[in-house]
């Protein structure tokens, strides 16, 4: 029972980490504005999740490739936003 | 030896994911503006982030304990400059 209580929390965990990204594109899409956006932070964390994917696609860790595969889309979105909205 | 190739790409990965969110925090200190930043993101995000946390103590793994609590604090600063910046 306690299993199954710390995999709905870490399951949870993964979700809302990974939709978070989708309020900031939706924003970004309707204002056309990323001024106060760090691309520095984008661009890391870009890099960052991609190398979780490849560590997931290694490990074939299913939940860590689809997770980071839909992050790696949504940051990117954002990211290209930042590079033509300035 | 592959396993330790694997190792590095997973603790690169946990490192950038982690200190991405430090070129944001600096940027907002600077410029006081979060105009662009969604709310609703880093409301999202430090919720999953904290359950990350928690799902790492029940689990005790200290590398996903670590990695959180620095992105919980981080992504809570942000947080709390946009309530205050708006």
């Amino acid at each position: 029972m306690e299993t199954k209580i710390i995999s709905i929390i870490g399951f949870s965990a993964g979700v809302l980490t990974t939709i978070s990204f989708v309020p900031q594109v939706v924003k970004t899409w309707k204002l056309k504005k990323t001024e106060d956006i760090s691309f520095l932070m984008y661009m890391i964390l870009a890099v960052g999740i991609f190398l979780w994917l490849v560590y997931g696609i290694f490990i074939t860790d299913l939940p860590i490739i689809i997770a980071n595969s839909i992050s790696f889309v949504l940051t990117s979105i954002i990211l290209v936003f930042k590079i033509k909205y300035g």
